[in-house]
């Protein structure tokens, strides 16, 4: 970490201040250029905060020079991270070069609803089932979910299919009823519901973390570094549009985020296209346009359901569109090296 | 609610969505115009999924007219809420024409610091003690708060003081500890952990309830609203900045939320000059500005350690710099009507 | 055009608002439902201030059914606009299935500078040369370009290599000097500079038109439209990211802007990956996602000088790094359909 | 200017990077700590690009000490600049203490109508006349403003009320036109129109520069450093409110840019609550906060024509909504000191 001090600040000011750098255990380096001082602080910087550093009226100007996140780091984790669930023929792997499509629905609302689902997209080239069964809504009027219900017909779909699932939990005081999940879903408005994480981290569950709504891609790895430091290295990081201005999208999908994300971190890193944008013609593009960026996998709503099969809208994609999907992105890996 | 349908659209595929619309118990008024045909939705449709609705491609364009708070809208409770606490001569209310300053140091750090902080903030006429004992961090790393100490340190301080305390809880699992607090404040990052909401809703303490990193004023109500529709009315909402792209300052004070929020809602609005802005020298020019804007109260940071002291830095005031503001925001107080 | 009236509006009040609306030359078809009034307005509502009647106190929502885009409009110009620049063998066309790359450094430096990079992207297959001339800078005291002089090395550099040129313009006062020109920029900062769009729209050059800072698609429409209305229909639209709040690239690329405006217009779109990412390692994955999202073009900076090349850095790519981007996207072109 | 050098680099790297800072007439001083090396870069680094610099791959973060701004900047110029307009009795001055307010219409209409809100306005306290005679509008549909007719108008207006006016430029070619107008407005859209910011530095009238609509502080402060390195010091700079994404305001006021460019700056601050908000209810709070905040003016709508009389609507104030904010923002500026 380097500080640079203003001009002005007295010997005093810069002794107490060297002296309190100390006393949290860094080893202070003072440089006293010919027009500004700079301390290089050494060691475990970590600790510092850097938001109460930088506002002390005798400085100018904090760095951090190494990130402050260990264990997601790439620098000290150079090899891939490669998350595996299910067993046997349906097992599946994601990171290191392993690409995977998750699919499913929305909302899980009926056993016949899932398991239809489920076997479409398993026949079109899915290798994992998502379906929301607590579902994190804007209004307390929106329907919620069917709940531990909806898990359990997520487990019958598995055991029909054989796909792994995927599903949001939104509270820690929920987490038994996970207990047979493949991945736990954290979701972007509880991707800093700190408590929650610490939870997840003491699980030995891969969890699909979600960036929040405006979080900066730094925010997102100390989230991570959340689940990280209580033990649980399984974190797949999810881009799935952050907030702006326009609204002929429902959110910006950044997906310079992808190779951004692969240089700082070891971990997989997939794409939501469906969130992303809530509008099901621009799915395939997205989808493509993650692929070819370098995504380590995709989560991609599909419904069966005869609302929207009649009116062929909203964000999910019927069964017959996903499988276009699947098809023209395994194109694109095809020729990906 | 109104929804306007696409040129083009047949007999067939508008009877089957009026169908689909009055399944869900409201009633459809067809308009053909000459250019467009628009359904006119009454009845209860704060049950209809706007986003689903309107993703369907045989819709151009939905509009609610009846906003979707019930609870929160001042339509339905035109008279102001006012939340009272505290006992005899440090009883405090808010709303309604009485506003109130709540001040106190970003975290607990020991019973010396807290009184400390807590004396001089009462005597330069602040009538509430903020304090946090479970602290937020976005690093793993950073300090966490006191917790369940930090609690007892802040009862301390209003047994000596009188004032009454506002702190900050990070999970539902925590509630019991929170008992003799008097508002229970929950943070940016926990506007949407809807469970947590949940359980707010079923207690009987007042919530000061922080705007999101980036929420619209819409999704702050519907936040109060999940609260209050369990039952809980006593909701204070809190403006904090919201995420910008400029970094003078760490976020951008919405003071405009104000005045919009008191058009919308009967609750009380108060504003965090410090957090919104992460500068010392700001807070007293915000605290003003929030306080001509219209605002119920104002949320500011108090330090009296060493370290800021030493530097006069960060975004906390010292107890002469906050009786400073104090004085300044009460000149303006008093010349309003 | 629909407005909603408020509950609660007179007659007499409505009768005023339907007559001032009929001045102004459009039918209004008044539909009095059970719970809200609401006007269809017929004709040419392009006039029509929509902000101006939004804002009026008896006004709920105003929605545009038509876009207010015409000439840009995908409605009355389904097919695909196809711009041609060059000739013979160095022909080059952007749209409706032909693709483009367009190549070169971002200042034009020297003859020796323009000529290397120009030969050097020629041999990996660009189509087309950029190259600024007159440069927008955000400080007055950096580098402003050779500006009449850069005009005449691009000249040089067309005449040695065949490639057609595109360079941008910052003040109609200069158009007399881009008469040789092939294509002639207009960058983000100039986007909503009226008077040079009007200008341009009276000269009968393409125009690659930038999407400014923060513009929403609808505004570059609108831009578009500024020259387009005045009888230049030639306008190539170009998505170089959105300014955000994050800061590891240096602004967001929206590449679902691709898809949304291909719904919307007939234009062709092309996508700048260095501008939008600021990072040269970033180019490839970008040109790639951005190829597979569907765009009509690339524009991608090159350098050849040695202070780049000796860090191997910024936002330019070397010729080598070129010739490997131009080729990864090349084998997505050939596999799109 | 401080640049962190990356690990592992190479003394043939550095000592390269060296020689072309050297080059650029800085002095180096390289600062070798046992984490990283430090380069303090020393002497006239406004012309040192910082985003070619932190672009290479060598460099891990560049730091500028020196703000890059140089004839606005507080430090070298602490006293506030005052800029005076007018003649005998309506002589106005702005900043240094001096507050004004500035009314008018958004768009000159008519004779009748400007004379009408120019008597009421002054009549109510106003300073000084605004007027739009050259409109930017987003559609080329849209109302363009009476350009010559609408500056003859104005200047009728002063002649009878003596009040200065200002009014909004949009092209240097219209620079003629403008030779009797008292401040010459630059709008958000031509912020960073370059070319004609040094056309109105080598004129002598003062100019009001608005913030663009997602500009930083620091882009607005270059932008006014463009006017005055040619030689025009006289520039008030405007606060108008930032793109954001919630729509109930138009944008966000964003009024800490006030005490932020008050620190960093010596030019005068004026805000404009009727573009920032739209609204003409929020012009009132919004007024009042901004003078809390130490602005030193406002420029705010007013109307008298019939169709917003009508309908008491949209952004602009009526003469006597005006009067009375007029009045609530003299009883804040009374107790300011």
């Amino acid at each position: 970490m380097i500080a640079v001090l203003k001009n002005g600040v007295t010997k005093t000011q810069r002794d107490n201040l060297v002296h309190w750098l100390e006393s949290q255990n860094v080893k202070v380096h003072v440089s006293e250029g010919e027009m500004q001082t700079v301390l290089g602080l050494i060691g475990d910087t970590s600790k510092i905060d850097i938001d109460l550093l930088s506002g002390l009226d005798i400085i100018s100007n904090v760095t951090r020079i190494s990130e402050p996140f260990k264990s997601a780091n790439r620098r000290f984790h150079p090899d891939d991270t490669v998350i595996e669930v299910g067993q046997g023929e349906s097992k599946v792997k994601i990171g290191g070069g392993n690409f995977c499509i998750i699919a499913g629905p929305c909302s899980v609302e009926s056993e016949e609803q899932i398991l239809a689902v489920a076997r479409s997209v398993k026949a079109s080239g899915a290798q994992m089932l998502r379906g929301g069964a607590f579902k994190p809504r804007t209004s307390p009027y929106d329907f919620q979910g069917l709940r531990a219900e909806g898990l359990h017909l997520l487990l019958e779909a598995r055991k029909e299919t054989g796909l792994p699932i995927v599903t949001e939990i939104m509270s820690a005081s929920h987490l038994e009823l996970f207990s047979e999940v493949d991945i736990i879903q954290v979701g972007a408005r509880n991707m800093q519901n700190f408590e929650l994480l610490k939870e997840l981290g003491r699980c030995d569950k891969p969890i699909l973390l979600k960036r929040g709504m405006s979080a900066t891609l730094k925010e997102l790895l100390m989230s991570a570094e959340y689940i990280m430091s209580e033990g649980n290295e399984q974190v797949i990081l999810c881009e799935r549009g952050i907030r702006s201005y326009d609204n002929y999208t429902r959110n910006v999908l950044d997906l310079a985020a992808v190779p951004v994300l692969q240089g700082l971190t070891h971990l997989p890193i997939v794409v939501d296209p469906s969130h992303a944008t809530g509008v099901s013609r621009l799915v395939r593009p997205m989808a493509c346009a993650a692929t070819a960026a370098g995504a380590d996998g995709l989560i991609i709503e599909v419904h069966n359901d005869p609302v929207h099969a009649l009116c062929d809208g909203a964000q999910s994609l019927t069964p017959e569109q996903f499988a276009e999907v699947a098809s023209r992105v395994n194109e694109i890996r095809s020729i990906m090296h």
